[in-house]
């Protein structure tokens, strides 16, 4: 720890702090739906999530050194993925690897993730899509006429995105209205900013505070996982019960338990916090 | 995941794996008296053994790289003490930091460590020596006429150890006695290598393969931590009680519900516990 005036301060990387804050963010309980400390599925449990960050760590460094983004979230989705459930942080790691950049380019702000994402090219949205070839994750059938560039091809699709001059940009832009994570690389990761902001306001563990926004996110907006995965009318539920608990009129542990029953996980929601935690780690929060 | 015929092969470092051993051995729980995954203590939480695992990953890293050991010792207790909690894994990295150079050197067995023990020098007995400057470990006064040779002095003890040519081998020679880590580089890391066999041995989450191994480790044996910070009756009287929960007498989670009140801390078996982590992942232990 080097202390100093301004109190203490982390010589951690943006990719240790990056590692850390998937740590934190799946050790944040409770966090109604997903796997958190107290709560796993016997298919996905928490040290599944432990080894996907540790796995995910090399691909992260390569994005804070300058690697091309889409390059640094393929291999960081690579190594997250050498544990045997399969899916563990996929988006969260969609979320982390624009924001690592930007702070290995010493521009950790909306203007600096902007600009890596203006300055995607073909060549990453060809990543992006290679990406999917390491695990399953789930999403919606492409819209009429899409089919040809639906991620679920793999790098099968490559030459459709090379036809269409499609960047990694682009590709996350046309997914913006039913996908958070792309909202966030099309509108300038405005809610992991804010989020970010509000986890250093807080006082307490972070791990606690990264519980309490979770819940925050989930109240203000439906979560994409649960409607791509279930349906809108489960994201509005639990949008509403998320409601629900920070107005006290819901306790926050029985809803965990319930949605884990019912297998209804706002994962797109920890994604966002896990992003939100880099940015606040990267930002002087001490752990 | 690489898939062959001999079953799932990790990609992992062993610096990843030495990480991921820190990740899951506290993710373990029960473990009577220590920190993990449902138990914490107010000023030395979960979440700062999570900051810890991550920062001493590259002191890790140096290990595996060739590093001196003592060196690399010193810099993954530097890393790990990044966290506003002070000392949370500085045992493990103690039994870590040969077990990595091993593997590093792609003789992971105990006559592998023999060997990196044996090879330690003078300089790096002045680096463990220099780690205490980093956090504050409990230990014992010194023995009579040893008051130079105190750890608490940290670098201020180099001369010394100089004037005498002891090396890293010979210091924990001399603690063998009362400091189990000590004893497992003296006698060839034979507990830890026993227990990595229970650990590959055993079926289900590796989280609850640390909990059971714990357990085991601490009813075979007294917990050299428990008699230097508290005494050797609470040191019988732990081991005693974890025989009970082994011969189910004794529920584990009441025990460990308990010693975290009473600030009765196992922490020298669950050192053990993370190198043992280390060899099974090594070993081919999936996660």
């Amino acid at each position: 720890m080097v202390r100093g005036g301004g109190g203490a301060v982390s010589r951690r990387t943006p990719a240790q702090n990056a590692e850390l804050a998937l740590l934190l963010e799946v050790a944040g309980t409770p966090k109604p739906g997903n796997v958190d400390r107290e709560r796993e599925y016997d298919d996905l449990r928490f040290e599944h999530f432990l080894a996907g960050a540790v796995g995910a760590r090399p691909g992260l460094a390569l994005a804070a050194e300058g690697e091309r983004v889409g390059r640094a979230f393929e291999r960081a989705v690579h190594g997250m993925a050498d544990q045997s459930a399969g899916n563990t942080q996929f988006g969260a790691l969609l979320v982390l690897s624009p924001l690592v950049a930007a702070a290995g380019d010493g521009a950790l702000s909306r203007a600096g993730v902007r600009q890596v994402v203006d300055a995607t090219t073909v060549a990453d949205a060809a990543d992006f899509y290679r990406a999917f070839e390491h695990v399953d994750v789930a999403v919606d059938d492409p819209p009429e006429g899409m089919e040809p560039l639906d991620v679920r091809r793999g790098s099968d699709a490559v030459p459709e995105l090379e036809r269409r001059g499609l960047t990694l940009a682009d590709v996350m832009a046309d997914s913006a209205d039913v996908d958070g994570v792309a909202a966030e690389w099309t509108a300038g990761f405005e809610r992991v900013f804010d989020t970010a902001e509000r986890v250093r306001d807080a006082t307490g563990p972070v791990a606690d505070r990264a519980s309490r926004v979770f819940l925050e996110l989930l109240a203000a907006e439906p979560d994409t996982f649960v409607v791509t995965r279930d349906d809108p009318e489960t994201a509005a539920e639990v949008q509403r019960r998320a409601r629900a608990v920070l107005d006290g009129d819901e306790d926050a542990t029985e809803l965990a338990e319930e949605l884990v029953a019912r297998d209804v996980n706002p994962g797109t929601t920890a994604d966002l916090v896990a992003g939100a935690l880099f940015v606040a780690l990267e930002r002087g929060v001490e752990v």
